[in-house]
């Protein structure tokens, strides 16, 4: 049976998530999913029923891919109504309208619609860098998706945290550079570091990419997992990166907390 | 030429520090040293002249491995009167009076002696463990160097900090499950975390140690370096555990920042 054209825009593609058959509505000039994304929804731990919560969504690449591993119910929630629209549309291109539900919404305000603590886990791959004075990224599509630009670290930090129930994960994804003002802001709002793991491009090289998911009202204590390396000696992903593209995820969550 | 009798006490040995021909006088009883100082006097960044000051210095391995990567003098403080004396020994025994001195004091108190902000680098190796009510080690000697008995990480973190210029460099090592303890303790007495590296003991397996360097006000960024891996598949220590021992350290500190 073919299967009728999806509904894209101008600019726009359809590109294959290489799981389950999953497709996501892409476009050069608005935003593309990255690694980090990717890389994020194998690590965390999703609850096998419940509720889970995406902040700073995108084109709704993460609820996507959580999908696959949970029945809980999935909202994601993003500003821009450009991605917000595309990650709609992939959402029912999919199937998945039963499960995941995009708004659009600032993540600072979006507890007012929920209250506050109504969520088991909460993701989120925020921009990574500081607002520049300077030269800001002249699409503003992308300059949002890179600059905090509505909303520091902290800020979306203690969105998480708003979020989630006692006992609740928080998992993101983050440069390593901001590693302390991570665990900083974490600590602030009562998400206590749990379980940590570094991205290297390759082997010998220092981390490009941090995966860390804390526990709300959790108790003092970090795993560090084996880091992740994304090359191999022959310039292509490894075995380990493939097996996080398929779904292979277990290696990534490094296993129960004992 | 026969070298005079070294001056040991009972249940002492004399152990070689597999570099520079350097001894030092260890004892199953009191204290010997672990992989862990060896890591961290390899890992920090040594100013080429000045001062260096080396807490919790148990039996002095961190200053004597430090004399061979810098000729500024050091000062290693330890509360322990028998580790104290044996690192006083170890010192003499390698003529190194001239460049490294032995305090037996208190580290939460030793700024009193010599006022605040004269060094250009601390060294530390504290206990990792939360003091416990239950079953303490036995041995008191063992107990103190394991246990936080006399003074919890803040407290010894703060007392890097005060006897830090601004600009110096507290470098200590640690468990990762304390990474956020450190962080939090370290920014609230202006020690801005720079440069950080996992020890792992194989491929594959959570790390067990952290080595983290600060400066004193620094601006906030960290890199985070290639991960150490201590024993390689043939259950032998690796390549790179190898180099540091003999003293071939680049790789450790991981170069200049950018």
């Amino acid at each position: 049976m073919i299967q009728a054209q999806p509904p894209l825009r101008s600019g726009e593609r359809l590109d294959d998530l290489l799981t389950h058959q999953l497709r996501i509505i892409q476009s050069k000039q608005v935003f593309s999913f990255s690694m980090d994304a990717v890389l994020l929804a194998r690590f965390c731990k999703v609850p096998a029923k419940g509720r889970i919560l995406d902040l700073c969504s995108g084109n709704g690449v993460i609820p996507l891919l959580l999908s696959t591993r949970t029945k809980a119910r999935i909202t994601g929630v993003e500003l821009q109504e450009k991605l917000w629209d595309m990650a709609r549309r992939s959402v029912e291109w999919n199937k998945l309208q039963e499960q995941i539900e995009m708004v659009c919404a600032d993540v600072r305000d979006y507890y007012k619609t929920t209250g506050y603590g109504t969520f088991d886990l909460v993701t989120m791959n925020p921009p990574y860098m500081r607002p520049v004075t300077g030269e800001a990224n002249v699409n503003p599509h992308v300059a949002a998706a890179r600059h905090e630009l509505n909303g520091g670290l902290h800020e979306l930090i203690a969105a998480c945290a708003r979020h989630l129930k006692s006992g609740g994960k928080a998992s993101i994804v983050h440069r390593p550079g901001r590693l302390a003002d991570i665990m900083e802001a974490m600590r602030s709002v009562r998400l206590e570091p749990k379980r940590i793991r570094f991205v290297h491009p390759r082997v010998g090289e220092e981390a490009n990419m941090v995966l860390v998911e804390a526990t709300r009202d959790g108790k003092p204590d970090i795993r560090l997992l084996p880091p992740v390396i994304v090359y191999g000696e022959d310039g292509q992903y490894t075995k380990e990166l493939w097996d996080i593209y398929y779904g292979e995820q277990s290696s990534l969550t490094g296993g129960e907390n004992p």
